[in-house]
C-alpha cells in the first residue's frame, strides 16, 4: 500500500485526536493496524500528533524499514520512543473497546505519567467511517467479486439439498472468487463463520446477536445460520455472505426459491425492493440515519408486513449498517441515530421480511455515499430466482 | 447438554475460585459461556461459590427456564441478584484477558462494593485444561471426522493446482464432514481462517503470530497460510486445518507431495515421526512440558535438522499445545514450562521441519492424556502421500 494512503488515514485520526487534546495513539489491534499500517503485524503503531508514525514490531522479525523498530515487549516503549527522539505522550489513547482489560492495563502501565484514555476505538472507528478513494475503489472490486460469486448460485443447487450443503457450495464459490474467508466483526462476542444461508422457518429462529436475521445453526457453540434442514419445495432461501475479498467486508443478500412461492412472499419481496428504492432516493449527505429508518418503517407498515419485518419472534431494530474492515461500522440506520450521512461512507441496506412457512425474502446491497446521493456497489439481479429454473 | 455435565464444569471452576477466596464469577465471553452453559447466548452466567448458577440473558429473548432471567443491561445485575435472593459478591472475578477494557470497566462498576479481579480468564482456562469425559468423547468424534475429511485429500488434488485452490477443496471437505468452520483462538490478535495449507518455500514465510509455521497468505489483512502459488513437482504441501466439528478444536497436520521429494525431505519427515514417537512414549501424567520439549530438541539436533525445525527464518519455540474450545489452551510444550501433564488433558503435538526448496514436512496429531500415558485421537496414515499416485 502506498505510504501516501496510510498517511492520509493517519491524518484523519490525528484530526480527531487534536480535537480531543490527545497527543498520541498506541494502536495494537489487527483491524486498526490494517487501517494505519496496511497489514497485520504483531506489534504496535505509535501515532504521535506532530511526528511520523512508528511501528514497533514483535513479529515478523524480518520486517524492517524507516520508522520500523523491533520490540520484544511493550515495557520497552518509553525507552524506544526516547531513542527515536520522541517525547513521552501526555494524553495517550488506547483502543479501549477492543483491547482486553489485561492488555490495556499493561500498555497503560508503560506510561505512568500520561493520562491514558480508552477512546482510541471510538475515534479510529469514526475516522474509518468515511472511506478514502483507495478504500472506495477496493470496495468496488470487492463488490464485483461478491456479485460474481453469487451469479453461480443457481448452478450450485441440487434437488434435495440441505441449507448447510448449499452454504458449503456458496462458501466455496466465494473463496474461488478470492474471498479471504475471515469475517471481521466489531465486538468480540458476535461470532459468525462466513455468513448465513437461511431457508424456510429457520429464518425465524432468534439469534443471540443483533443480526438482521438469526437462524438456529447446527451447534450451540455457534448459533446462527443454516441448521441442516432440507430446503423444501415452495420455500425461499436467502444467501447473505460476508464478502471479504481485500480486507473490506462487502455485504450482499439475494433470495432464491425452490419452485414457486406463495403470492404473499413475492409481495413481501417487492415491498423490500420498494423500501430499498425509497431509501436510496432519499439517502444523501446530510440526511439522518433515523429518518431513513423511519421511511422504511412507514413503508413496511403501510404494506402490512411490519410484524415480520427484520424477523418475527425477534425483530432487528435497524435496516442498515456501515461496512468497512468490519461488518458493523458506523453509520447505523436505526431509530434515534441522529448521525448524518457523509460523502465517502459505505453502508449495507438490508430490508428483509420473513414469511412464516415460506422463508426470508428481501434484499441487501452495499452502497457508497457520493457528494449528492448514493451509488449501489453490488449490482446483480434482485428478483427471487427459482433454483428449479423457469 | 446434560445439566450434570455443566454442573461438573462449574464445580471445577468453583474449586479454583475457592482456593483464591473468590465468591462469584461473572462469565460473559462466548467460549466460557459454551463451557459453563453449553451454548452461546448474549448475556452473563453468574456463578456463585455456594449457590446454583444463574443465566441473565439479553438474546435470544425466547430462552427461558429455571435459573434463567431476562436482562437488558448489566447495570440491572445487583437488583436481579437480590430478586434471586443472592447476596452481592465480595470478591468477584471477571474474564480480564478476554473482555474488552470498556466492557470490563462497565461490569466492574456494577459492583462498587466488591473487589473485582481479572483472573477469570486464567482460572477458567485452568479448569478447561482438564477435560471431562463428555468433552473427551466429543474430541474423539471430532478427531474421527477430521481424519475422514483428510482421507479424501488425494482425490481433491488436480495437477497444476495452487495452494489456495487446494485449500478451498480441503475446506469444503472439512465442512462436508461437519466442521463448523469457525476457528477459535485465545488472544484476539491471532486471527486465522480455517487453518493453513502450506507448500514449498511459502512455509518459510514468517508469521506475525507464534504459529508453528507461517505462510505469506494472499492479503496483508490476514497474513498466513496459502499464498496462491502453484504447487510444483518435487514440492511438499502440508495441510493443517482446525477441526472444529462440535465446538472442540481438534488439530491435525498431514503432508502430501507432488511427485517424489528429495531424500532429505523424507529423512526430515522420518525425524519428525521419530520425535512424535519418543515424546508419545515419554508423555504421561507427572511429566513436565519442558522435558518433552527438550526430548524433541535433542532428537532434532542429533539428526542435524535443528536449523529448520519449526520454521527457518523464524522458528516457533514450542512443539505442542493444549487444545479444547480454543486452539491454544494449556498445557504448552515449550521451554521453561514446568507444568506437568494430567489425565484428561488434550494436546496437539506437531514436530515440523521446513526443507528449503521442498517445503514443510512433519506430523501433527491430537493426543489425550490417560492415567498412565497418552492416546492418539487423530488416527490416519502418517507417511508423505504422493498426490500423483505411485
Amino acid at each position: 500500500m502506498l505510504l501516501s494512503e496510510l498517511i492520509q488515514r493517519r491524518d484523519k485520526i490525528r484530526d480527531l485526536m487534536f480535537k480531543e487534546g490527545i497527543d498520541a495513539a498506541l494502536i495494537a489491534t489487527n483491524v486498526n493496524l490494517i487501517y494505519t499500517y496496511g497489514q497485520v503485524v504483531s506489534g504496535y503503531l505509535y501515532l504521535p500528533l506532530h511526528a511520523p508514525a512508528r511501528l514497533f514490531v514483535k513479529r515478523p522479525a524480518s520486517l524492517t524499514g524507516e520508522h520500523i523498530h523491533p520490540i520484544r515487549k511493550p515495557e520497552q516503549l518509553p525507552e524506544l520512543l526516547a531513542q527515536c527522539g520522541l517525547p513521552l505522550p501526555t494524553r495517550l489513547m488506547l483502543e479501549g473497546d477492543e483491547l482486553s482489560f489485561s492488555e490495556y492495563q499493561r500498555l497503560a502501565a508503560c506510561f505512568p505519567n500520561a493520562e491514558v484514555l480508552p477512546c482510541g476505538s471510538r475515534l479510529i472507528r469514526q475516522a474509518r467511517s468515511v472511506k478514502t478513494l483507495w478504500e472506495m475503489e477496493t470496495f468496488r472490486r470487492s463488490a464485483q467479486a461478491h456479485a460474481a460469486a453469487y451469479s453461480v448460485i443457481p448452478q450450485l443447487y441440487q434437488s434435495g439439498m440441505s441449507d448447510v450443503q448449499l452454504s458449503i457450495e456458496v462458501e466455496r464459490a466465494m473463496r474461488q472468487q478470492g474471498c479471504l474467508g475471515i469475517f471481521r466483526v466489531f465486538g468480540q462476542s458476535m461470532e459468525i463463520f462466513m455468513g448465513s444461508v437461511l431457508s424456510g422457518d429457520n429464518a425465524q429462529e432468534a439469534s443471540p446477536y443483533d443480526f438482521a436475521l438469526g437462524g438456529k445453526g447446527v451447534d450451540g457453540s455457534i448459533p446462527g445460520g443454516a441448521c441442516g434442514r432440507t430446503i423444501a419445495q415452495g420455500e425461499s432461501v436467502m444467501v447473505d455472505m460476508g464478502g471479504n475479498f481485500f480486507g473490506y467486508m462487502c455485504d450482499m443478500s439475494r433470495v432464491f426459491s425452490v419452485g414457486k412461492l406463495s403470492q404473499q412472499a413475492y409481495d413481501a419481496h417487492q415491498c423490500c425492493l420498494d423500501i430499498q428504492e425509497e431509501v436510496a432516493v432519499a439517502a444523501k449527505p446530510g440526511i439522518s440515519c433515523e429518518s431513513l429508518y423511519q421511511l422504511a418503517i412507514d413503508r413496511v407498515t403501510k404494506a402490512g408486513f411490519a410484524d415480520c419485518f427484520m424477523g418475527t419472534k425477534q425483530q432487528a431494530k435497524f435496516i442498515g449498517h456501515g461496512i468497512g474492515l468490519e461488518i458493523n461500522e458506523a453509520p447505523v440506520l436505526a431509530p434515534r441515530i441522529k448521525q448524518e450521512l457523509e460523502p465517502g461512507m459505505v453502508f449495507a441496506l438490508e430490508p428483509k421480511i420473513v414469511v412464516p412457512g415460506v422463508g426470508p425474502v428481501g434484499i441487501e446491497n452495499s452502497w457508497a455515499v457520493t457528494v449528492d446521493g448514493v451509488e449501489k456497489l453490488t449490482t446483480a439481479p434482485e428478483e427471487i430466482i427459482d433454483l428449479l429454473g423457469d
